[in-house]
């Protein structure tokens, strides 16, 4: 496929005028954002897309929140396709912060982990007391990438999973979309699982609920275009180039932090949102 | 005890002009550095000590190495000491950065695994064909801290130790002492296995060969002196406080790297270090 | 003086019991701070406290704000004390954030500069268009120090000053307290101008009304405790030590931003404060 | 022009073919590096190739040096070349970084002047005492961009050249060069002067021997390639986007290190690099 793309949204569209057998998707639109859901069903839909079964939300942002603003009609759209996707109830979550720290446009997963709101440490009656009753346990982990621990991503997620025994597992990574004008506005969630990597042209070992055991949501936000999916008309190794947004790291910043927050929302519903963003 | 340290060679002195039996201590000199051995040999020595039974070793300089002067007596010096410890052969190690990199003086374990040189991925006809010939597999792990994670830092290493099955694991972590002088400057290895946070008063779990059922090798250096190890004369809530050098992120930064070019180097004793020195 | 402090209010305290005469003294007190000022009128009175003659209005708070709670009492507090101290009308404002921004503890200037809100580049038209009708003219430069550039951070801003001829000039500078429960909760407002290093020990040259011909206001937050203020009883150069908390990088980042918007709201108080919020 | 860069070399030959009246050039070729020089003598070949007048040397190196070969062929190579177009003698020197560190292709200015070693404030008979006779006094200011700062770069560097009266401005700058295989590893160094933001589609004043009165010499590495330099057959505001390597963190260290280290080199003639490189 020539245009490289983690979104299913896109994928399905470069098959547009094809009968899109196999593929159901539905829109809707709220003030700030459009949610598309594609749920690609039949082999057949999975091959010709290229992406696995599963459903596939997208959520498309005018623009995206910054600091002060988090708390809108952007973040409560995200928190509820995040809950009808998440398993309910009070068993433990496992959120894993997936990338490379020192290359920006990859350091979504690990500096969205830095606001995730861990609470499998805080003893229930702790909570309680400080007005945190109903407190869901949830990890959080940046698990580096192979070149930094020598280790595949999914065997460390694997590994504390057999230990932590979650009833499900949050994949947060950046992703390569095809389009300029989707960097850093969009967030893909997705039931299908991810393969570390793909995205950039060397695929690790798939990760998803076929090789974990328990359901695994994975959200992405798009944050470069390879530049081999623009026509570079050069000879060189563009393979190791990318296009990305000239404020990139700004844009990783409140990425992060709207997926974050939206997630604290998602997974601690009891508790309001301002106070999450206070502790944080 | 009125002096928290994490170094046994200053809780020994402590003891000092008391009957020092159940425990043996060496001295050696090079040009930059005095190398100390204590072992605590007996459960009643370990008990006066306030240190599990073990080995002991303290590296003292006259001063950290920086970037341009990293290959000479001090490198060497550690090299040798850490071969001393950890088993040799061709089985894979784990090495683990233990601390919280958002605070500038716990940040040495994470900022080492920087430099860590991580090779278990290697496959090893690509290392033949690079001249890295009989590379041995090495994985470095940053954990994050209980508070940023939600899941203790030896059940994370317990459950990578499990999948990854290492012959032997490697902590690298930042210890208080209670000496201005030694910040920055000494570097203690021991096989006696750590328990994190029990330096900055909240202890957790034990992470030793007898948690993890294979050897554990634990290199600390001193970045803090505890505040109220020094008489503050105050009624303030000194226990959040510490001493540290200005200079504290310059000496986190070499410290790290002169940690993890010696571990390098101890873990890969047929590849030239300048080699080493330039792949990380 | 054994107990070294740039907080006059630490500084007249310890005279305290001996007659206060040249010195005026009020308090008022709002839901979340303190605010006591000081004015030294005599020279007598200077010379006894050991600061400049001026006004020198310290507020304390219970804690600092955190980014999701930055638009309370705390902030007006500020912005008021600020408006007070700083010459109004239209005429341009030159901030300039003091200190080294690689010394997590001296990083609150630079770190400050990076949430102000310049907009002497604004064109008023623009600005006019877009809503910012009367915004007043602001520079705001990080000066690094000497070590770094080799230049007085004095010369650097009288530089400046000859060039962009604001009407005054505001200085943001990380202090020493003689207290630890102080740190990162107090912000000293001067117009007594200040002498860079003075409160590490090394004295640059002044920077205050007399050298630079317009007023200067100082904001300063204690971020650190001398260690030779606490008696460490040995022998260590501690003169290079120093005693901070141990979340200082967080305490420097929020209250940065919280001076910067106290900053933005008073030099520009026509505009909402959550507007102003959300563009820096 | 369709193709948009920054480097001279390129720029003349887009105009290749046609007759280069008005341009010398010369080549000469080192073990690691290939230095081509271009003088543009004549208005109409300066109006041709959209260039001032002046000499613009380029230094291509097959990679760039990683912090522990600094001192190599590409070093001295830089070296040579710096010191035939920066004044002798003993005349202060104020090298400047421009650029925004916020940015990460922007950065290589601000982070340059981490490792340019500053000796303006060193007295003369402390530099003997230490060994350091006939230090050249240097000062290195990063001047921050308009759009943090309020002011022109250049007027901030005139500012400064008025107070401090150097004998020669050096400025240090990241480029965009339209060809990806020069991103990172090719060195500009020029007598022209430059126009900040020039290579980023929005002008902002010239920095020059003419608007500065003193000899200014520009030394830029290429670090993005403009989006709509490459065909992107799409819609969107290319204009803020940039294609750049993924390693460009690291590209940027290592290329901020070499400038630094050759400038403190060409600076300090009579001091050993090795040392050059220990002190900063």
């Amino acid at each position: 496929m020539k245009n490289r793309t983690d979104l299913a949204l896109e994928s399905s569209e470069f098959v547009n005028g094809k009968e899109l057998g196999g593929v159901r998707k539905k829109e809707k639109r709220s003030d700030k954002t459009l949610v598309t859901e594609i749920e690609i069903i039949s082999d057949e839909a999975s091959k010709r897309i290229g992406k696995p079964k599963g459903r596939y939300v997208t959520v498309e942002m005018t623009e995206l929140s910054c600091d002060s603003e988090l708390v809108d009609d952007r973040l409560f759209s995200l928190k509820a396709e995040l809950e009808r996707l998440i398993p309910g109830g009070d068993g433990a979550v496992l959120v894993a912060g997936i990338g490379n720290e020192e290359i920006t446009p990859d350091a979504l997963g690990p500096e969205c982990m830095k606001s995730v709101f861990p609470t499998r440490h805080i003893d229930s009656q702790l909570a309680s007391d400080i007005g945190f009753d109903g407190l869901r346990p949830v990890c959080a982990l940046a698990t580096g990438v192979l070149g930094q621990t020598g280790i595949e991503t999914g065997e460390i997620i694997k590994s504390v999973v057999d230990s932590v025994k979650p009833v499900a597992v949050i994949l947060v990574d950046a992703l390569a979309s095809s389009s300029l004008k989707r960097l850093g506005k969009t967030v893909q969630i997705t039931d299908a699982g991810i393969t570390p990597g793909s995205g950039v042209g060397n695929a690790r070992k798939e990760i998803s609920e076929r090789t974990l055991g328990v359901p695994v949501i994975a959200i992405g936000v798009p944050t470069v275009v390879d530049a081999d999916t623009i026509s570079s008309g050069e000879e060189a190794d563009s393979g190791d180039m990318m296009v990305t947004p000239r404020e990139i790291d700004v844009i990783i910043h409140r990425a992060a932090r709207l997926v974050a927050l939206a997630l604290n929302c998602a997974l601690q519903p009891e508790i309001d949102p301002e106070i999450l963003l206070s502790v944080v």
